[in-house]
């Protein structure tokens, strides 16, 4: 019998790779999944020397981090025609295209919307060459607009925790405006990555809302920054927000339709919606099927994304951005985040393991972190004696602080490696309380938690200690992509119901959601535990977040 | 040619070993030395059930540290015959036999000196037996003497850093009087260790000078503690320091002669000298030379141990006692401690280096620690951005509370295991320099500093790393182990001149003294940056050690 089911197509660009999903638009379930990762990876030392005309050279600074277009474009073709392939589908059974991005990750780009730096005129310059959302290097900058917007009282500030993050577009363009001015002059415009590849494959050229509300300061919870303001800090990151940024697309509209040249270089069919872009992280808001005021998303990974939604408006300190219909239409969309959770347990995994773990795992069959993670379950709360802050990687929220450290206290001559690795666990945990304390502090109560990614779906100890330290239930979804499978919703609602998806993401959400695959339970017993140390951590929070300047003088002689 | 020198037999009891050494008397070359182990090491968990009549029996809490008595003479017989055996000399060679012991350690005897623990009635009795110098159950009882002491407002109170250590002597002594009062009944004495295996040797009944000042508050600064200080505490106790603590030996002299008994057992000569025993850390300061007013020397090994000599008389906050003629005759004797040095470089190395190095130290057939020591020394003073506490074991000087717990503040995602063992490294130097500091500030500076023991022979690195952070050269002894040195130096004394040795603790000391094989002169470039992160190391410790109570509140559970 022939497949006549339909499908919407997600690409969710990550920082390594972009995975292409097709799903079903009537029941959420996935055709297929494929990955490719991209050849150049992060960028963070040297130029690529394959970039036409370009010699080998060396970034200007540490915190530099960079990407290859060609990467985005070769690897989504590629994951594209394999996810096809597997689903054993009809291109014609596409009904729609979605596409999420890391953000922001922004480049300059000429008229014909080539991107600068695969020209052979820029190719030898770095600020030419999209800047990653990670690219902390216009870190001054962003320090510089935010002392400005004080001085100047700028009422949206507040809903942006009150600091602009060098991870924000602005820093970033501001940089390559002060720092390669003829950069800057010779790009028609500086678009977002996910945004560019829209372009590529409908033409349509435009500025993303989401991208726009979290990235761009124009959440439109406050007037967003105006001319003036921008005069204010420099004329000429003033005339280039003005000339050189793309107008805002409606949020989760249909952007235009793949032109006969993508589809054939993507093997799809021409004239399939494609969708505006949105945020990697905040596509896993409709995935996860938020509907109702304080539930929240996160998303767990290498690092981790706390995505709040509320009928409330509420500036709330330390977030990490707020915008209306930030995440899906109708609410209001806090966002705050972790900057290393998954990252900060590899990190003692790959490090910190002596030899006769690892021979122990070896004889066993298991990994090193499977062996850990039986050692670390076999720990009482609180037995080690330890308590971490979650910082390696700098706090995103509430501190919005990259030049906080970790830091582990309590430690003996008996501290083992598990015992470190369970810490880590349970300071990110620790920290994600503080998230949520900060906003029920600021008048938007969590209160519902769902939790997706890679940590939520193989660290089962880890939801445990979550459910304790937060005192609720974890709700763990059931996608192995919660970003591709929002991607995915992306392309149904821009297909609309008349073209075989639906009518708006809020519908694409209600059918195609993630199901719960299990929900922990608080443990009593440990909870009561849990809230001692959170005060100690909340101690350490206080003194070395903001009291000490310990960790920023360190940090100094660190880099 | 027969040989006709004359050699000093030191006898030198650490924690886990006794190690027997034969010093020519004239020129203080060892001829021999020989180690032997203690079969039963530290007993921390369950008594001996080879004890005559023990069935196994678990101690009662964590923190207990025992160990057994006939280890002691079983090893130091082995260990003497071997030395004698390899130096290849007549017993009649030997003038005099020193013996230092760990202190405060302290076992109840019967009146015919046998140790209550080795009877069949008291062996099941964990208060029968001899409880370590790293014995902290007895904790409690520390803390009551200390609030006790204030309250009066004893004069001998800050000669003592202003607290009672468990650590010492009363400490443990009022622990088995109060939880094992048939035990205390049954004693006819509290014995030191040393002092007890002097006792085994020439008969001697007594408490030696060195233990009366530094262990039992005896130091002779003001006036020791009286009857009336101890019935204030309880009325036991006064009666046992009244009846059943032995009369102080005259400092650094002859206790007695070896006895026929002994002389068999040991394959000595009956009638050698036997001088007072000392402390174990106390015997470096005549093996060191000091001589002169304002001279430090540093044992360092699993943890270190810091004696000044001066001659002014001065409290010094936070010091671990200080007695007149403490460690040399003529000066003022002041002592401070590290409870973890080569202890915590051990557990980097022993629990957080990963198997890539583990294989690659492998390959290239040399220790992890070598590995480790190549690439910290790659490093730059500060490059990695880590500051240390050193409390892994707690804290001896300058806060003296064993509660406290090592901290390692400025970890990123690239941290290496390197990184983590020159922080603790450079965390011990930065803890050496509180303590000189504090002498500084308290009227006894710290002139010169010469160091002995494991880590200064084998981490040349660390060395180094002390000059640059206290701004001073250090001076390396050659000697294999300084304490055994001195202990010969005390056989040397008890022998006077007379009987082939000298007349006094200085005159063996000025001439049997230990060389110096290298001064590690400071390096100006690297003593301005270690002064910064000195700085960040004093702000951890105020606020860990004196304004926080989280340590203390983690210590709480993880015990």
């Amino acid at each position: 019998m022939k497949n006549t089911r339909r499908y919407a197509l997600g690409l969710d660009f990550g920082t390594l790779s972009v995975r292409a999903v097709l799903i079903d638009t009537e029941n959420g379930r996935t055709a297929a999944s494929a990955v490719s990762e991209y050849p150049h990876g992060v960028i963070d030392r040297v130029l690529p020397t394959d970039a036409a005309g370009a010699s080998e050279r060396a970034l200007p600074g540490p915190d530099w981090a960079l990407e290859h277009p060609q990467d985005w474009l070769d690897c989504m073709a590629e994951a594209v025609r394999k996810a096809v392939c597997t689903a054993g589908i009809r291109s014609g059974q596409i009904v729609g295209i979605g596409v999420d991005f890391t953000c922001s990750t922004v480049l300059p780009t000429d008229r014909d919307g080539n991107a600068l730096c695969l020209t052979d005129k820029w190719s030898g310059n770095p600020h030419a060459w999209p800047k990653l959302w990670k690219h902390h290097a216009g870190a001054a900058y962003a320090d510089r607009l935010t002392e400005k917007a004080k001085t100047r009282g700028e009422l949206w500030l507040p809903y942006y925790g009150s600091r602009i993050s060098s991870e924000w577009a602005i820093p970033k363009i501001w940089q390559t405006a002060a720092e390669a001015p003829e950069a800057a002059d010779a790009a028609d415009c500086f678009m977002e990555a996910g945004d560019w590849v829209v372009r590529k494959l409908c033409g349509t050229k435009g500025l993303n809302a989401t991208a726009a509300g979290y990235k761009y300061l124009r959440g439109g919870m406050a007037p967003a920054p105006d001319h003036d303001f921008y005069a204010a800090v420099d004329p000429v990151l003033a005339d280039i927000m003005e000339e050189k940024i793309p107008d805002v697309l409606p949020a989760f509209s249909c952007a235009g339709k793949l032109t006969g040249e993508a589809a054939e270089w993507l093997g799809l069919a021409a004239g399939t919606p494609v969708a505006a872009a949105g945020i990697d992280a905040h596509a896993a808001v409709p995935a996860a099927g938020l509907n109702r005021a304080g539930q929240m998303v996160i998303t767990m990974g290498t690092s981790s994304c706390h995505m709040l939604i509320s009928d409330k408006k509420a500036a709330v300190p330390g977030t990490f951005g707020t915008a209306v219909d930030g995440f899906i239409p109708e609410f209001y969309g806090y966002e705050a985040g972790q900057s290393a959770v998954g990252d900060s347990f590899a990190w003692v995994t790959e490090n910190l393991v002596p030899d006769r773990y690892v021979q122990k795992a070896a004889a066993r069959g298991i990994t090193i972190h499977q062996l850990l993670t039986e050692k670390a379950e076999q720990l009482r709360p609180g037995e080690s004696g330890l308590v971490a802050l979650d910082w390696l990687n700098g706090n995103r929220s509430i501190l919005n602080d990259a030049n906080l450290s970790g830091l582990v206290v309590g430690l003996t001559l008996h501290t083992l490696p598990e015992e470190l690795y369970r810490a880590e666990i349970e300071a990110t945990a620790y920290g994600t309380r503080m998230i949520n304390d900060n906003f029920a502090a600021s008048g938007v109560p969590v209160e519902e938690i769902r939790v997706t990614g890679g940590i939520s779906r193989k660290n089962r100890m880890a939801m445990q200690i979550y459910a304790d330290v937060l005192h609720q239930p974890i709700h763990i979804l059931d996608a192995a992509s919660g970003s591709a499978l929002g991607a995915a919703m992306y392309g149904a609602a821009a297909a609309g119901s008349a073209g075989g998806g639906h009518d708006s993401l809020t519908d694409a959400s209600e059918v195609m959601k993630a199901p719960v695959q299990e929900t922990v339970e608080p443990d009593a017993g440990n909870e009561a535990i849990y809230d001692e140390l959170y005060g100690i951590y909340r101690e350490l929070h206080e003194y070395f977040g903001r009291q000490s300047d310990i960790m920023k003088k360190l940090r100094g002689r660190s880099v």
